[in-house]
């Protein structure tokens, strides 16, 4: 103890200068918030000041002498506010940092299935609005997409003379322009959300191209994304063993295979996988294995930002399941 | 018989004249569209041939007579393929012709309600992507509608300065233009919704006007629509009761009250009616039963094509309840 005559205590309020006794000798409070979160950094980093230390060598040593400790409480309960204050700025500047590009990945791939969810909806109105018009169209175009552009593009008389269809064959009502623009104003909605899904995959494909590269090349864009949004993170992901990510998607029935005894799912996103979709219906269960298998070890090496050996898993795909990638 | 020496039979496939002894003379058989579907008309409309008639009295004189009828139908068989085709054109027709402007005010309000649903949806997703940008904003700003201009016209920096935070005091994390523009994109979709929505209410209001000026004088264009949709058409509406157009959209609880003896549904879509909405709470009930039996007056009066009393309909319940029209 004598070897230092003073006593340095950092908080998020500021920095103490205490004597021997424990009395406040001088202190330094924190004004900017850089000051405050950088303080802040430091404690939760275990970079602890001299005296933190020391007391708590104490504390286990003898439990008496932490009534000194407590004068120091002591001097220092007038600086509670600032310290309550400062805290509430520390705190708000660590949710700050918690947004990262995971969250971007959960939230655009969500969108995309809710736009695919509510471009069905009105795609569907559309149609049966437009059946009124040239019910013949309907039924010759089951591509929502295709038809809700041919809508916009072509009059009611080139679609007839592409059906090889007279006005007079069509069921359809010789409806006022008034009627028919409304139906077209749907229609060019409809083709905004379609385009707004594009942006959306496009912009998936970037981050995810940045952030999990080997993910990505194994499961491509929209699994990958779907897997994220599952597991939370890529953090999350990269602990979970294979057999988990396998399936992943298929909660459901994953869950009455464990209440019930019930057979359990074979594969969840992964359904969509060329890999399982293209393998022969007893094959399967056994693509999805070996393509959660590769994705979890992608997870991790993309999670610790290891080196780039995505193409290498896939191969081993597909040359086990004669996958060919696009 | 002896005064008509020919007799003239007509189908959909044409004009026939028969001898005496039920034999055809001369056929004209109907080649355009116009003729076949005139013909289908005068039929229905029981405008009978000549020789119809007579046969028809035969049958009820004397039933033997009617093997004659058979040796017309012999002699007609071989136009039986024409006759099926020319029916098909005149089924075609009569689908166009079944095309009302009801049809489109159903079409155009169930729209109405999936935008509001999916744009809901949306909007929501919206709210959540930007709490990770701006987190206070989403708070401050209840209504969705204004929510999404006010993302797309103002930047982050705009909407701290309104709200008084400095960026430092914000729990908005710091996103890359990259992420930004994704959400605004998101969020033009929805004001594309918003202004698809609105077009829509304006195209109601025109058709209604023209097609149930009195009921949408009293019920208004949203609440006259709905009332349109389940009903179907005006034709049914106008046959319904008021007791009926006042549960109309509240099925569900109705239907509990007539099965289980639950207290009975007092409004369905009449809730937002602003004569029932500005009601005090005991008067409600009173309130939709008065506005449903105007309505059902005036739905009658509408379909009939009568004057308009939607004005004089709108000011007794006015008188009654003190509710002001716009």
């Amino acid at each position: 103890m004598a070897m230092s005559q003073f006593m340095l205590f950092s908080n998020c309020a500021g920095s103490f200068v205490f004597n021997n006794n424990y009395k406040l000798r001088d202190k330094i409070l924190y004004k900017s918030n850089k000051e405050i979160i950088e303080c802040c950094r430091m404690i939760e980093n275990n970079k602890e000041t001299p005296i933190e230390k020391h007391l708590l060598k104490k504390y286990h040593a003898v439990k008496a002498e932490m009534d000194k400790f407590s004068n120091i409480s002591k001097e220092m309960e007038e600086f509670i506010p600032l310290m309550h204050k400062n805290s509430i700025i520390a705190t708000k500047n660590k949710v700050k940092e918690s947004v990262k590009e995971d969250l971007m990945i959960v939230q655009a791939i969500c969108n995309v299935d809710e736009i695919d969810k509510t471009s069905n909806i009105m795609a569907k109105r559309l149609r049966e609005w437009y059946s009124y018009y040239l019910p013949e169209f309907s039924d010759s175009m089951p591509d929502n997409e295709k038809f809700v552009e041919i809508t916009i593009k072509k009059g009611k008389n080139d679609l007839l003379r592409e059906m090889h269809l007279d006005s007079e064959n069509s069921m359809g009502a010789d409806l006022p322009k008034e009627d028919v623009d409304e139906m077209i104003e749907l229609a060019k909605t409809i083709q905004e959300m379609y385009r707004l899904r594009e942006k959306h995959t496009k912009y998936l494909e970037r981050i995810m191209d940045r952030l999990c590269p080997n993910l990505t090349a194994i499961a491509g864009v929209l699994i990958g994304a779907k897997l994220f949004s599952i597991a939370g993170s890529l953090e999350k992901l990269s602990k979970m063993p294979g057999s988990t990510i396998q399936v992943l998607g298929a909660e459901k029935a994953f869950f009455r295979h464990l209440k019930t005894g019930a057979k359990p799912p074979k594969y969840g996103f992964l359904i969509n996988h060329p890999a399982v979709t293209n393998a022969d219906r007893k094959d399967k269960g056994k693509a999805a294995r070996m393509v959660a298998d590769k994705l979890a070890i992608a997870a991790k090496v993309d999670f610790f930002r290891g080196d780039f050996i995505g193409d290498k898993l896939r191969k081993m795909i597909e040359k086990r399941f004669g996958w060919k990638s696009p």
